[in-house]
């Protein structure tokens, strides 16, 4: 069942995106010292408005490990690249905030990535190509997204 | 620097992974509550000549999370789909070999399984758009496996 030829293209899909991320987490790990994980928290706190999400926003967020994102975030503290603070309207809530330390790491470990997702990856495909997949793949994630939001199924 | 066009097909592989995997988690867990890391296990076994792989050849086939995966495994041991035999031939090597009872857990989750892949990714691509993208991304993991094997960067 798993040799499927209509399978072809969400087995190349997965199996893509395993060899690429852990290429680039073994080149950013050797030459930044930061997990990919970490990278992608950075990004997307970095993207947010006023550089903060709470810890929902940034599990619906972010695209590579949800679970033990808690863990991470605490690790991520300690390390001084974000930092937790209180909501001033909300008692009970709190914001994942970047800090200084953690927007100047993000910028410097952006240079390793960037040429590694151009070079295993975008650097591989013809315009064509990578204007297809771009288009297909947003419309594949817009349709999960709604879903997801949903709470059930299409 | 994250808004950059060219990043555009990359952002958008990254995203409808995420999504879609989500989502596929979720639906084998309310219906089968199975973990979608777990079916990736039980197929990587199902596939492997004998039905087993090593911990390296596992960890090497695995399409998700591979950070745990000796911990996922020992769960999957306890859960009876999975077991560990010693090597026939080396005394320090053991195998990691589908059960009886792992094979038939895996065939009912491919039910639930491949109508989501099915429902959320293949039905969402035209014919052309799919081949485009699984002889690109097929070329693209290749690469990567190239340079993770060569343990260097390209």
């Amino acid at each position: 069942m798993h040799s499927d030829p209509q399978l072809r293209t969400w087995r190349a899909f997965l199996r893509a995106h395993s060899r690429v991320t852990d290429l680039l987490e073994a080149e950013l790990q050797a030459e930044k010292g930061l997990s990919l994980s970490w990278y992608d928290v950075l990004v997307q706190l970095e993207e947010a408005e006023g550089h903060r999400l709470r810890m929902t926003g940034l599990a619906a967020n972010v695209l590579l490990s949800k679970s033990g994102l808690t863990r991470l975030v605490d690790r991520m503290c300690e390390a001084g690249l974000v930092s937790r603070e209180a909501d001033e309207d909300d008692r009970r809530g709190r914001w994942v905030c970047l800090t200084g330390a953690g927007e100047e790491r993000l910028r410097d470990a952006a240079v390793t990535h960037l040429r590694g997702v151009r070079r295993h990856f975008t650097s591989l495909l013809t315009a064509e190509a990578a204007a297809t997949m771009a288009a297909a793949l947003e419309a594949v994630a817009e349709s999960a997204e709604r879903v997801l939001k949903d709470g059930g199924r299409a």
